[in-house]
């Protein structure tokens, strides 16, 4: 297996050049930390990947989760790993401090969670669920509830979920069925039954913490009618003893890959005393899961940009060692044969990779950076921010998810038949990051999400920050003269973006909330090209700044890579949206007008 | 399990209509056949697919070839299939009925070999390549050898392999060093190893003959020094008995899918004990070899067309049934929730598929009449055919090999979390599917075989020929109100096809190999796209003919959802053919001129 999995040395150009992640501490609620602190976490994260995740890599994969007397059996792995979770403040560590997080950037809890999802994505899941359904107690629950939930979940002893999906509910989830009775003690009965629950139950953990959707008795119908309960799988009592909550374990699924992690199914209420404590007020629950949803969708692009990065540097290494072929303009076969990174098209396949991966990952840093500043700025900035992290949720949610499939196929493709084979971990990668277009809201729905609410919030306001946004770094670019030619072509893609906006919100006047939608997905594609071409513009004013410094050794070599990586997006990336545009421009209904027995052979 | 995985209709729209089978049956060669014998082949076909294969689908891949003392045991589906392939004639069942085959057109051995991919791709390949390894023999083999080979092959008693790969010559197998020592009773002695060796051992059969690149002691080096042997596992005496040829299996690879055919690690001569026999003339290995490759070129792109037709209706019979979500323009909650069908981006997923899945078919189909009239004509007529053939193999494998792994991505997609489970089969096809791009020569291999030879071939007389053909097309479709615009649309693209193309000869003149074909993957993809366009208008001008009949019920229904199908690829995927262009027509040999060190961080 390759060492490396990560750019430790990208990372950091994210963080502390491209991002400035210096600049929060001047602010108060940052002001305890420093570059030092910020570095000693990076490290510590590194480490942790290094030596309590990727040696399980394969391991958690060939040996699954186990169903057994009802009660799942994970790898062992899985419990230190909590366990320093828990002690290192890694779950809630950008929570703050009061409450007994470790109040850091946002951004910096993604670089780490970047990290830990490409030394091992399966255990990266388990504090990551914990960490938002603690958030989530944290924002919306009672006193109560945060001092009986939040140490125990802080410290890793408990595990928190997100339990939405039902079987009858999967992406209409105001259609879930599970009932929460009142009762006189002001908490609730709980019946029902839920799917597809990742980490829902396990042995690494002492507990586990449903944040659950369900109906109280009465609720109107659909979203409106949805409460958010925290339902644990033991309930503590007055003494800190855990009784059983009557939650139970139906079966686990067997999946393509992700197999570290337990998605089960599971059943509330068969022996009628299943108790569920509400979460925000009756009603309002989806409101509130949409908080911890969210956080989960962004991690989702760390995640399947994680799992991305682990298989390129797979990749690179193979094709640094793979000795096949010579060059194109002199194939004497007396001459020996060449690294496979020599051939242009394997340097076009690793490329292709790191423009989606470095890409990807600055998109999530800049979300990680709105939701940094929303933090601590106030009035229209503090709204500002939340409004273009709204509308790029979908966005950093999606193209990691949707790309870096691609990416990994290539990364497979590099190695050929060993790429096919589970000698090398490629394959592992290549099941486990297709999980991502689907949970958390498929790529169906963030693309209805994104042109059907968020680009329409405000009456667009949030559309016009995100052309503001971009048309500061075209500006910043146009200036700099290594730079220019790719501030043009995001000028003109710009544009185009701009038209085919304006072309769907008439369309959104006139026709049908079908017509509107039906291409929401290209929408989306074309949305997600545009917003990493501007990331990589932004990336490229400090490759620039920094190449104008005359490195040399191995910096220059970073710098270098980087410049062609950008300019790879712009060659090969980019026109992508021409031919997203026209589709987009043209709307003739065909998937609307289409008759379901046209499908009928 | 879906109970349907492929289309009966659309295979004899495509053999009568389109590619008007019955008009071969004019020519002596094919007189002996008819419309009532195709019906029969096209209606066994099926019955095996549905009774030998398909039942055994998710079974093969649950217990994959065992390696047990020496031998490789396999599922025991295998064998009644294979007995069933040589009792039925389905190997060599487009050879010349007088070495023993059945002398139908190839284009309906394509027909049930994609019905046969579509049922249990890995059950397919044994056949497949006991037909290719057979061919070989009967077009460059010694009497001899067709004698004591053909016979045993063709009834399916023995397995035919294809050996070139080793480990340090995969792509460049001009490096190949398994020796061949010439002995004076003939036969040589061969010594060496093989890798990734499909079908290559087990005990379904009696006997393995490998068809293996070798090199003659004192050969030149490279491809001039690289000749043909049969390597029979056991090697046939005199009297019939068969003795241990001293070939001997290393090991199994364990493979992301398709798991159900065995590729080996293979020694032979370990005991100074493998004898092989010359096939063709010494160090013209290579090109008796292109036969067969060229041939399971093609087999891919079938295989992978296959795989995704049954993933596609699996799809297609889960969103029919899935009920979930609302019309987006009647969201009321207390209305019932609807099938997922009705949703238009569910609909766009199903008809990428079908766009993907009966354009590759087409295709494929185009190919085999190629080789059909190929057969059967002589003179500047035959060389159309056989030009025509040589330029579109690299893209009749490379557009469904990657095409498809789209596709059944999307098949995925419409099931959701359910797609990721292994409760249905697609989890399965997503992986089977992935081996595509990589064997048989991967997809970069094909882009340089399309732009750096064939396009080239003979100054460029198979690329104008295909315009040609691409032209005839476009008039005819011209002329017919309904299909107007999208002969429009393709005029434009051949246009662009054109300029790219040229472009490129330009930059073969006057730039290196590197810079020429650095891009040539991109070029084997727009081609693909302009090559499944064209098909699609060529279908159209059929559907269209249908239509005027004022057709009704299944056939209406048939029609219109093909109809649909077509304007789907011209809305959707014809438009991809401009980023490609725009990045073609640009070459700044980026991938050429960037430094291996910029590939360190």
């Amino acid at each position: 297996m390759a060492e490396k999995f990560v750019s430790e040395r990208n990372l950091r150009f994210l963080l502390y050049d491209v991002f400035d992640i210096d600049s929060l501490t001047q602010y108060p609620y940052y002001q305890e930390h420093n570059r030092e602190i910020f570095d000693m976490v990076l490290d510590t994260a590194m480490k942790i990947g290094r030596d309590l995740l990727r040696p399980y890599l394969q391991e958690m994969d060939k040996n699954p989760p186990q169903y057994v007397d009802g009660q799942v059996k994970v790898h062992p792995a899985i419990k230190p790993f909590l366990k320093e979770c828990g002690e290192g403040g890694w779950i809630g560590s950008n929570a703050p401090m009061e409450i007994g997080g470790q109040q850091l950037p946002l951004m910096l809890a993604f670089a780490c969670r970047f990290i830990f999802s490409a030394a091992n994505y399966s255990a990266m899941v388990y504090p990551l669920l914990t960490d938002g359904a603690a958030h989530l107690i944290e924002t919306f629950g009672s006193e109560d509830l945060k001092e009986t939930y939040l140490p125990n979940m802080y410290s890793g002893k408990w595990q928190g979920t997100m339990a939405l999906t039902e079987p009858q509910a999967g992406s209409s989830v105001g259609d879930i069925t599970t009932t929460a009775e009142p009762t006189e003690e002001g908490y609730y009965k709980i019946r029902g039954q839920k799917i597809f629950i990742s980490a829902s139950d396990h042995d690494a953990v002492e507990n586990v913490v449903h944040l659950m959707l369900a109906r109280i008795k009465g609720a109107p119908q659909g979203v409106k009618g949805v409460s958010l309960f925290v339902v644990p799988k033991y309930r503590p009592g007055e003494d800190g003893e855990l009784a059983f909550n009557d939650v139970s374990i139906a079966g686990l699924y067997h999946k393509l890959g992700y197999r570290g992690s337990p998605i089960t199914q599971m059943s509330m209420g068969e022996n009628d005393d299943c108790l569920g404590w509400l979460v925000g007020e009756p009603n309002r629950g989806l409101a509130c899961m949409f908080q911890m949803m969210n956080e989960q969708r962004i991690d989702v692009g760390l995640g399947a940009s994680g799992i991305a990065s682990a298989a390129y540097y797979t990749a690179l290494e193979y094709s640094k060692e793979r000795i096949q072929g010579r060059p194109l303009s002199d194939k004497d076969p007396s001459k020996p044969q060449i690294p496979i990174i020599e051939h242009p098209d394997v340097k076009r396949m690793l490329l292709y990779q790191r423009a989606i991966i470095e890409g990807s990952l600055s998109l999530l840093f800049q979300c990680a950076r709105y939701a940094d500043l929303e933090v601590v700025l106030g009035g229209e900035e503090k709204e500002r921010y939340s409004l273009l992290l709204d509308l790029l949720n979908p966005v950093a949610k999606s193209y990691p998810a949707e790309m870096c499939i691609l990416s990994v196929s290539q990364a497979l493709q590099v190695l050929g038949g060993y790429g096919y084979c589970d000698e090398f971990p490629v394959e592992q990668h290549y099941r486990d990051v297709r999980i991502h277009p689907i949970h958390e809201g498929t790529t169906g729905i963030q693309g209805q999400d994104l042109l059907g609410r968020k680009v329409r919030i405000k009456n667009g306001k949030a559309f016009d920050l995100f052309v503001e946004e971009v048309q500061r770094t075209m500006d910043l670019a146009m200036d700099m003269p290594r730079l220019r030619p790719y501030a043009e072509a995001m000028d003109k893609a710009l544009k185009d973006l701009q038209e085919v906006t304006g072309y769907l919100m008439g369309l959104a006047e006139r026709e049908s909330a079908e017509r509107f939608l039906a291409d929401a997905t290209l929408y989306l594609e074309l949305f997600g090209i545009m917003a990493v071409a501007w990331q990589w513009l932004k990336q490229g004013i400090h490759i620039s700044k920094g190449l104008d410094n005359n490195p040399a050794g191995a910096e220059a070599d970073f710098l270098n890579g980087k410049l062609s990586t950008m300019r790879f997006f712009y060659a090969y990336e980019l026109p992508k949206i021409k031919g997203l545009a026209e589709r987009l421009s043209n709307n003739d209904g065909l998937t609307v007008d289409m008759k379901v027995d046209h499908f009928s052979d």
